[in-house]
């Protein structure tokens, strides 16, 4: 029942006689050094994309730093200085106050919440449209499996510790640790180490063990705390030039939304089995595995209530975006709720 | 810095002027009807391949029967008479013991775990070598939320309840039940309405409520339960005759992995918000939505274990398979509980 396989014969002979099929090259700009599961994630994206579509659709992977800042990926997206980036969309904060909620929500859905909301719960639609006035199209394009808490020079005690300490968090997590007295900052995740070493930062956080430990900062802080409050689940955008993307063809642009919901599948499964050997190794370097105090937690939830309600009050984006979550977020539990195997069912 | 884009053009006049690139049509037979999400993933698969690989992969998908019967899908595949089969793994298990693993385990992965465990923990390469002596490539293409755990017409007290009750339950569900007194059968979905109607079954389980409200059997039956505990976590094959996938280009097989791939992540998201409403719908048909009684559970739990070790015994993939599951879900879970923000992580 399958005709004859004369396709790839086929294919062979046109782009040799014709020439014609002609590769459609882009320029990617990654927001991140090549690190982890950052870097392979965007490079899988660039592979997997040139596979499925016969090498027509080219992205080129660049880099932190190579053709634009990685604060300034947005913008030059936007411009179409770039074609595409690879970012968080923590970054645009200052831009698009609501644009933290697609890069993660504290005390937030888990990855398999997250991606469900953006896929199925109207998330995508409205950052979209947010993104709309920038001239740029995201795309969710790799989840990634819950954050540690993130490093720390000092134990962290009580919610007093957090005073006055230069921490490196973006997003609405620098909010919620600015109401408890910390002093956060945005610094790219390139430009970290230095920081921690002279003393400029008391302490960051950027991702996973299995992402944390290839930047070196288990030989330089003392103390690794979870859980990551700030990220329970999140992930990295793909940012399209408008112009760009409404000139590819439908195929085109179903293929780059299907290679990135792979990676969505792919990044939660691989990042899942990747973390245990990495904390092995921060542990093997002297590093203390730590869990924030019940209190701290409590302190770092409450805050985080009232920048969502600040935020919202502010920003009408924000409120729409938070709300769409909030209301997709009562039907998923409630499933999930009643499907429970260990604890009994909430009435 | 994107290159002109002639692509769409040229491929036109290529298609037009060679008329040589010649779609590929293989046979798909659904081991299913064209019911809810099974029906929608299936075509969704289709669709999407069709699509990202400009109309080239043409997957035609025929409902159950139409070219060969729901239980005889993996031979017919195997065999070549059809190229593709679409069904579920746990329908082979008097081929395969250990096939009804890779459909879904008892008490064993929820959604994100079992494709982590799939894709990035070991258990694809198991299922692909299972199935090789059969000729057949299994793709987990789509997986499910976590199910209910089935209609029954009268409520389940006690573990006595179970004694003789027909039940329709496949894979290792089935003989977890047998173990505690009922007789299991594994009657295609098609078929199961009328054997309810008509007293040949007690109950069934089939999916969860999106799925199981279009089947109508609210209807007839009294009782809905939960958990899911036979299947916490499952999905869908996709199955290519395996001359067929040898016959593939590289790119090719990509296009059906990554579609594939993109399927689990749409499935789940889907099916994550598609229960309120449905369950809602069950309810105003006068159903009772009811939970296991813990020493239920906790005797299915019991049941499963001695299931597991038995089939362990008897078959050495099977016991490949299931210590592969069992090493990966130990590291898994040590993340996710050092992570989990509500409850202490444990020592």
């Amino acid at each position: 029942m399958k005709l004859k396989s004369t396709l790839a014969a086929s294919l062979t002979a046109l782009t040799v006689a014709g020439g014609a099929a002609q590769a459609e090259e882009f320029a990617l700009q990654s927001a991140f050094p090549d690190l982890g599961v950052l870097g392979t994630s965007v490079n899988r994206f660039a592979d997997r994309t040139r596979d499925v579509s016969g090498g027509e659709l080219d992205f080129r992977v660049y880099e932190a730093g190579k053709l634009a800042p990685p604060l300034e990926v947005l913008d030059s997206v936007g411009l179409g200085a770039i074609d595409a980036g690879w970012s968080y969309a923590g970054y645009w904060a200052g831009k698009a106050p609501a644009a933290p909620l697609f890069g993660s929500i504290p005390f937030g859905p888990d990855p398999m919440k997250f991606a469900a909301w953006l896929y199925a719960g109207g998330g995508l639609e409205i950052w979209r449209e947010l993104y709309e006035p920038f001239n740029v199209v995201p795309t969710p394009c790799g989840l990634l499996v819950s954050e540690a808490g993130g490093w720390f020079n000092e134990p962290i005690e009580t919610v007093e510790d957090f005073q006055g300490l230069n921490f490196r968090i973006g997003g609405l997590g620098g909010k919620v640790m600015e109401k408890l007295g910390a002093v956060p900052s945005s610094l790219p995740a390139g430009e970290v180490y230095v920081a921690l070493e002279t003393g400029k930062l008391d302490g960051t956080e950027l991702g996973y063990p299995a992402l944390d430990v290839t930047t070196g900062y288990q030989d330089i802080v003392e103390n690794y705390y979870f859980p990551g409050w700030h990220q329970p689940g999140g992930g990295m955008e793909l940012l399209i030039n408008k112009d760009v993307w409404d000139g590819m063809t439908d195929g085109q642009r179903a293929t780059i939304e299907t290679v990135c919901q792979s990676n969505t599948a792919w990044s939660l499964s691989v990042g899942a089995i990747q973390q245990e050997e990495a904390l092995q190794k921060i542990k093997d370097a002297g590093v203390n595995i730590r869990r924030f105090p019940d209190e701290v937690l409590a302190a770092l939830r409450t805050a985080t209530e009232e920048v969502i309600a600040e935020e919202s009050e502010n920003d009408e984006m924000f409120r729409r975006a938070i709300e769409s979550y909030q209301s997709f977020s009562a039907t998923y539990d409630s499933y999930v709720d009643l499907n429970r195997i260990d604890a009994p069912a909430s009435e």
